[in-house]
């Protein structure tokens, strides 16, 4: 059994949990809470950055970031399944994986500004700054969104994780600018079953 | 011909300048200096994250983050140099990537809270959180520097790339305390001339 430290409402984790789930690995993975905020030794042993997801493999050893654990999973299944072998289908997965990476870590840096100040050492030309990368990345996707496969690659589960962390943080402002994005993650909803079930608890 | 966007101190652009020299790619890139604080739109067209390095395709299509990047360069000189095939060094390979980039975006938030904050909105409990996982990463380092193989795996590339920005930006200051790992920076600038190369002027 793998160790998937984890905590609900995060977005990294949350790609971890779908890939597992689209892999058919779910069941190998136990799930174990993890205070980033205040993390216990034992967890910095298992990652010293002190960020999740972080899977710990049955040998002991520890694998991250999303990115590193999403291809080890792949790898696990046999590889090519969520991250494609021919390269053009690889490239443009990664790179939408990329992009929504960086959607993510510009609204967890707004997160974070509420999380971690006092609210007079809040800085709105840095909260403009991140929210700026969310808004043009958002537009570029609107313009075109990415086809959806049989089986969801990591770019679209990457994708599907940013919109809905913006739901959970930003309350779905996207939703009302956005109504090709809005379609594309009820489409993919529909057939990723475990986007559902990995929805942060509010 | 491909145009990385690049600036000279960036350690991200670094990782992808020396995997281009030890792939032998170095003279297929052309380099075009990138304003990321003020970025134009040229810019913002080609990486809606404004983020650098990012690499522009002789088709015109662009590809972005840096581990992205490598792994196209990788690729585009025959897959397995700098990203090794086989699982058990590849995961080692990718992980150690994780964790130097983990480093550099610490050290990253630790510098933009100086360049984009006044004096009086900086907080150091933030800032203290960011060096902490700096330490902690290079103590795990320390404790065990990886081995250096006879091509410098993307992991190996990050870690050399992440002292490297140590050195420019907190004075070295690691250094003191972690001999094993100035010898290893050592030792893998003795084996890759492009270390040297790609130094950012001071």
């Amino acid at each position: 059994m793998m160790i998937l430290r984890h905590s609900p409402a995060s977005p990294f984790v949350r790609k971890v949990k779908i890939a597992a789930d689209v892999l058919g690995l779910a069941d190998q993975i136990k799930l174990e809470d993890t205070d980033t905020i205040a993390p216990e030794s034992g967890f910095l042993d298992q990652n010293a950055l002190g960020k999740i997801p972080t899977l710990i493999l049955e040998d002991g050893s520890t694998l991250f970031d999303s990115r590193v654990i999403v291809e080890y999973l792949d790898h696990l299944a046999g590889g090519g399944r969520i991250l494609p072998k021919e390269p053009k289908a690889r490239f443009a997965a990664l790179r939408l994986q990329a992009l929504c990476d960086g959607i993510l870590e510009a609204t967890l840096l707004i997160v974070y500004e509420g999380r971690f100040r006092t609210p007079e050492m809040r800085f709105q030309a840095w909260l403009d700054r991140q929210q700026s990368k969310t808004d043009r990345a958002l537009a570029v996707l609107e313009a075109a969104p990415p086809a959806l496969t049989e089986t969801p690659d990591v770019g679209q589960i990457a994708l599907a994780c940013a919109l809905g962390y913006l739901d959970l943080r930003l309350a779905g402002a996207w939703r009302k600018n956005h109504p090709k994005l809005v379609t594309w993650l009820d489409q993919f909803a529909a057939r990723v079953p475990a986007f559902a079930r990995t929805k942060a608890p509010t």
